[in-house]
């Protein structure tokens, strides 16, 4: 899609260049960026006008954000920092190593170096990280013409005026107006008629994931974030929930495949990085699977009279696994969707139960047919495989719905309780009902 | 949260849970019919103001609408649909059954059931399935002043006016202006001159995932969509796309477990329904294991004489099938983020083979450790492991790493590639590396 200014910039046609990419939008434009040689990001970004230059700056990956910064003089720097809002600049800096912010701060103006440095004390993955402090307030003796006339004067360097907050003489929040209700009020309205009451906020420290689904729920535009004193001290804005969501489901994918969570993606990742995601549960897993072979080790001598035992336990273990990873995924979806909590534990405990023994029985007899038509296996051994097959797929499943509760009432991620941990679990639970089902049948 | 309206329903005291009501937002008080006696749903419906009843009843889950559809009289039905936006009102019509619509349609007045209808045609999951054509469109040679009233008189039916959209006679889409730039400009500009040209907007045909994908790129509130003509049909607003962007990665997550998606929610789903969504994958993926089985069959003598092998298959099977999966959850999530595509493929790859080796070299070396000092296992078997051990954890990544990819590239779901299908794929593998080296070194 960037042909065309590819070949304006090979050809150095910079007016031209200039021309063609204040028609695109700047997300479009940071994508670009990408896409040319680092030499000439800086030649670039400097012939894009300054407003269009800091807002294609915060569509653009932290890599190049920092390439970009190395290559600024101080006052280009100090003129990007300038036209960023709040909370865009935040999210640079905590992107940036140590230096480079230290060269941010001394570039921006004390205002808003003071409140750079507020919003960093948060705790990560607080609503205080993530807020912006750049909203609309408006009290509630103003009519609406010195609401509409304030936000003219004030709006400019707002993040949003479409819902502007009615804060008292303690600066507490006490409604919500929103830009629509002002427009098509009579303008001589008083806001504290109009406003809507018990806005709905969070605090803080809040978990930036809560803030993110309170807002999604509510389907607002911007969420109020009050300290402990309900002081309104900023707003979260509905593109940052958006981000948060996406992060939180790619987190949750992870952690599914037992990997830990990275915020860089995959192709920006070092190798070593992308190793040090992996190695850990790799390690984990690997030994505790090697107590699945304890159980093996433990039936060798059986095993050795009844070789063919050993052909099934590849399906016998996959089946388990597979049964309590849909489960277990079901209900960690669930809880972090907020479809479910604890007490829901025997209503879903009751449903696994009855899912597992129609799933179990249908897996049963399909495998019980092609063992007896396909296979010609003896009957005996029939009957060994299919009955551990519904006992396999009954454990597994409810293993699979009930430790991920367990884990979130415990205080974990349930996250951990995911495909496979769950396949840890339920092998060695599969192999331990196969051979006590074999040892009844087979009389070893 | 619910204990006060709660009593106060018991009681019987309505105007006061009237008053309590209206005091919280639309969601919470769908959230609260959920917990009160069925019976006593219409009743409380009933002293909810007009406009918080509608919009109450858009949050609702769907059994409860169709459980208060029923229990309205026409005059009532018709109340509320004639107070829901359009696209609010079409996400209902999808969920009900026929004879429930039927009414619906019957009880909207003729311009809204036209509408309905229009949107009902667009093919499921398309951008017009999901657009809503309430917005507010604007003319170049209008000024903002003209603009400001044409808001003020149209914008109460609309879903957004925070983006309006500046058409031609032929009411093509030539531009955007948002409600801040009208705020903040002077009232005599010509909207020609201050609207955004070139605006980025989608066909009605569009996969409403990238339509969603699109808005979050951007940052934008409303999403403009146009048919084959470029004639403006509706917009897509930031609330719907927030939906989609959850939907999909719950869709992705279910896939990844081996699970058939569904719209409704775990604890609103009846087990024959959940039985159907999880029994294709369990019994495909049961019927390749037992090609995995085959594998063993074959080797079945050599087993007989070194049972001990038999020990470590469920330890390698499970290590090829994490590092399987880890790799091809990390593309797949990739991909749906669309930060991966086809071309990366090499690039992906030579990360993968070297990570691969990083991972196995230290798996093996941990577990080699393990088999000598812990389990007092033979050098040869340790060694027989150990180098399956490598093999595995590369042939897994490198399976995990490009067959999303060439799923994708061949028209699939790249999803169908998560962990149940490549663990069954690597299952597989492993074993046959596994007696391969074992025949090298023990020569069997």
């Amino acid at each position: 899609m960037f042909e065309k200014a590819l070949a304006l910039l090979e050809e150095k046609k910079f007016g031209q260049l200039r021309l063609y990419l204040q028609d695109m939008n700047p997300a479009d434009i940071a994508l670009f960026m990408e896409e040319i040689p680092e030499e000439s990001i800086a030649l670039v970004f400097r012939i894009l006008s300054k407003d269009i230059a800091a807002e294609t700056f915060t569509f653009m990956e932290s890599d190049l954000q920092e390439h970009l910064i190395h290559s600024f003089s101080d006052s280009e720097l100090k003129a990007v920092i300038d036209e960023l809002f709040l909370d865009d600049a935040v999210d640079i800096v905590e992107e940036m190593p140590a230096n480079v912010v230290k060269r941010i701060l001394r570039s921006a103006d004390p205002d808003k170096r003071k409140m750079i440095n507020e919003i960093l004390k948060y705790p990560e993955d607080s609503a205080g990280s993530i807020m912006t402090i750049e909203f609309v307030s408006l009290r509630k003796r103003m009519t609406v013409k010195e609401a509409l006339r304030r936000i003219r004067r004030t709006g400019l360097d707002k993040e949003t005026i479409y819902t502007c907050y009615v804060t008292n003489e303690q600066n507490r929040l006490c409604g919500i107006v929103s830009a629509k209700t002002l427009l098509l009020a009579d303008e001589n309205d008083i806001i504290g008629d109009i406003m809507e009451q018990n806005p709905i906020y969070v605090t803080t420290l809040e978990d930036k994931e809560i803030v993110a689904h309170t807002l999604h729920k509510y389907n607002f535009l911007a969420l109020p974030v009050v300290d402990e004193e309900l002081r309104l001290v900023g707003i979260v804005t509905v593109d940052d929930a958006m981000d948060v969501l996406q992060e939180e489901a790619t987190e949750d994918i992870e952690k599914m495949a037992a990997i830990l969570p990275s915020e860089r993606p995959y192709l920006k990742t070092g190798i070593f990085d992308i190793f040090r995601q992996r190695i850990p549960w790799l390690l984990a897993l690997m030994i505790s699977a090697t107590f699945t072979g304890k159980i093996i080790t433990h039936f060798e001598d059986a095993l050795g009279k009844f070789v063919v035992l050993t052909t099934f336990i590849p399906m016998l273990m996959d089946t388990g696994g597979n049964s309590g990873s849909q489960a277990s995924v079901t209900i960690i979806r669930g809880l972090s969707l907020e479809e479910i909590e604890f007490g829901d534990i025997f209503r879903i405990i009751w449903k696994e139960i009855r899912v597992a023994l129609i799933c179990g029985m249908v897996l049963a007899c399909a495998n019980f047919l092609k063992l007896i038509l396909i296979d010609h296996v003896s009957m005996t051994i029939a009957l060994v495989v299919c009955s551990t097959l519904v006992g396999t797929v009954f454990f597994a499943k409810l293993a699979g719905c009930s430790l991920p509760l367990v884990a979130k009432k415990a205080g974990f991620d349930p996250v951990v309780m995911a495909s496979p941990l769950i396949t840890t679990i339920v092998d060695a639970l599969s192999l331990i009902i196969y051979f006590n089902i074999a040892r009844v049948i087979l009389g070893f």
